[in-house]
């Protein structure tokens, strides 16, 4: 491996920001122990600390002042998270005080975390494989059980475990190729080509059912986007807030990007949605509404699904489905007619008909919108999911590495060429789990972490 | 003390609520490490594990399914925060995983904590009293540095010094008027009535220091309620949003209780500002309207301070400042004159003029805020700030029952009046610190912390 391993120590909040019970900042590195051991005073010197012990103590600033009476565990390398000396600071949970202390420790000479800054370093010292590193995000990010079960499942190295299984039947069908390269002068054939046939096909067939999971496990990971459109008073706000009410499991709300888009977050069935409430597709030249008009037109070409409600006493929104149409694929548009406690017997023609009112039709609604979502559900039993794009596109190139090799021995070209779509294709699944890697791709994997982990 | 032990085993998540590096689960308890250890499996066991060690390991569901890897701190009483044998769980920091493990406990027969129990036990042990306590909230949901160093100052023990101190003075006099009592066939007089009333005064003059600070302390703890005013167009948002992006320290944007009221929380000078931008105060018959306008009249109602933003061409919007007085008092009303950048000289009169397009009379604006809010500023560099509402009512009994016992002395009444005067002020003093204390003044004081504290 090409990466020199990094010596700093470095420091940041574990826990999420905002008030709390407690806090916890971490920090790793060949400075950690001596660092804290500046700013914390207790009844022992945390240098003289035997690892995996906690201590109370308080920490101090430069001037004297007591920031606050924290708990410090310690931990020596190679026995951490990361594999090198750490520090946790537990302290009362409040953002002020974790940046104060923050602060305290960079002026010891030590710097902030990048993110995923500690697993990187994790997966540097051998503790890990690259994709559970990737996992270890995965797991911390999932929104509903299901998904939960698939970051699990990678970062038990399931997957790592299967590619390890593929790799291997790989490299030693490659090594016939390449004893037999070997004695080529010879002209002596170890192997009938049939066999190293069937091989190679067996390997693609396994990457095939992999690939065949990430649709799936893109859901699971990534969560469902639900735009809702509608005209004014076709029931849009009364519709969401029915569902939100119905949903047991509503995760948060949040504040949209903007103001006018508000976006609020559910699990069904251990699926997870984000529903977003637009402001409405019109043109329009007010400058205000102008912008919040381009907003609802970009959430509605980022949308997995667009529910279109219309009202059964005005009809059909037929404009504004022209509009969505030019916006998106009319397969991802689920049609709506609300207020159906009014009027039974409209003759209009739509994906659902609901009473945001009663709550009819709400569950059928919902079923739609899992069914569009999950596409082949058979897949949630399975336990090896490709949910992460980055190992999508490796079991890509592996699989037409394999494709070509295949060509090779249908033309009986030399077992060079053959050789050499081997080595690329096992080359491919060990990027999966970080035999091989550059900075970049490390740099691109842990820019997506959150800070601190 | 009336109150008797809780010998339940209690569990809760420690760190705030979302997704992260970390999360941390408590426990306490005479059953917390034998419920852990029913769930975790590690190299030890937990109940043969030393005091203050960690110990990484595997939680597994009753089912054998692996929920988390995770680190658990053991704690033996009495040397842990509640002076009970306790557990942390450091889990990855995913809400579903610390719910599953909590579950988990629970059905091991240990119970979900209250809000503020956990520090209701360290209190209850001895570990800290009550004044003491309730500083460990407000150190939690402190929103500046200025308000941190007060609720710091409580946690170690500064008020409760200062209250014990009293308490001591008001105790000797009682115990002189006492022995007093004891003589009282025999007509003597041990101590002059003016050096018993001089005491009593002295105490009361230093009770009165204490109760002027708090309304600072007040506004140091809960922050100023900013509500901004203003018809359409005069500019409220802009100007909403140049004080914004002057802040450096934004807390945080918050989503309003309602839609209609956008909430924004700022620090400037070390003073915590919520403000909120109203959709306006008037009449309308619009339903949906309606409840906006309801809404934003109760925000002026709760109001610390009201900005009333015109618009320099069309000038003061008097009609609304009517509706304002009617709502609040005119002298929270802060009357401002926008886009002075368009026309200096309008003649108009106000409290601010400012231009939220160039900045300029932003910055005496905000003084303006400030000093409406700080009234005097002067105590800011007090140590000892009193800034709960039950200590500050309990320093009220105090002084009440020494003015009666002032009062008996200069009527020259028997002793025995004193006395029981002196008995209910020092009880007074007693309760800030906890000496005496009922169930239903710790359920109510424990029931503002957050679950985990």
């Amino acid at each position: 491996m090409s990466i020199i391993k990094n010596e700093d120590t470095i420091v940041a909040l574990a826990t999420p920001n905002g008030a709390g019970a407690i806090s916890v900042i971490r920090i790793s590195g060949r400075q950690s122990i001596e660092a804290v051991d500046l700013i914390f005073r207790g009844k022992v010197k945390l240098l003289e600390a035997k690892s995996h012990t906690v201590h109370y103590g308080k920490i101090f600033s430069q001037n004297g002042k007591l920031i606050d009476d924290v708990l410090v565990a310690v931990f020596n390398e190679p026995n951490s998270y990361t594999g090198e000396d750490s520090v946790e600071i537990s302290t009362h949970g409040n953002p002020l005080i974790t940046q104060v202390i923050i602060k305290l420790l960079v002026r010891t000479g030590i710097r902030l975390a990048e993110p995923g800054e500690f697993t990187r370093r994790a997966f540097l010292n051998g503790r890990i494989d690259l994709a559970q590193a990737e996992a270890v995000a995965d797991l911390i990010n999932s929104r509903t059980e299901t998904s939960m079960k698939g970051a699990r499942n990678q970062l038990d190295g399931l997957l790592s475990a299967k590619v390890g299984e593929l790799r291997t039947k790989l490299i030693n069908s490659s090594s016939l190729i390449e004893l037999e390269l070997d004695f080529a002068e010879e002209d002596l054939s170890l192997i009938p080509d049939k066999e190293i046939t069937d091989k190679i096909t067996d390997v693609i067939c396994e990457i095939d059912k992999l690939l065949k999971t990430y649709s799936f496990g893109k859901i699971l990971r990534d969560g469902i986007n639900v735009v809702l459109v509608g005209k004014t008073n076709v029931g849009k706000s009364s519709l969401l807030n029915y569902i939100l009410k119905e949903s047991r499991a509503i995760v948060s709300e949040i504040p949209g990007t903007t103001r006018d888009i508000i976006r609020e977050e559910i699990t069904i069935d251990g699926y997870f949605f984000r529903l977003f409430d637009t402001a409405g597709i019109r043109i329009t030249e007010d400058a205000v509404e102008k912008e919040g008009v381009q907003r609802s037109r970009e959430a509605v070409r980022n949308a997995d699904i667009v529910v279109l409600i219309n009202d059964i006493d005005s009809g059909l929104a037929d404009d504004l489905y022209l509009q969505l149409c030019e916006l998106t694929k009319a397969e991802k548009i689920i049609t709506v007619i609300n207020k159906i406690d009014k009027n039974h017997h409209s003759g209009l023609k739509a994906d659902a008909y609901v009473s945001a009112k009663t709550g009819e039709g709400i569950g059928l609604l919902m079923k739609l919108l899992k069914d569009k979502s999950a596409g082949a559900s058979g897949y949630s039993e399975m336990t090896v999911i490709v949910s992460n794009i980055r190992h999508y596109s490796a079991l890509e190139n592996a699989k037409e590495n394999l494709n070509n090799a295949l060509y090779s021995l249908g033309k009986n070209l030399s077992g060079e060429f053959i050789a050499v779509d081997l080595r690329n294709a096992i080359n491919n699944l060990s990027e999966i789990i970080g035999l091989v890697t550059s900075e970049d791709i490390l740099n691109n994997i842990f820019s997506k972490f959150c800070i601190g982990k």
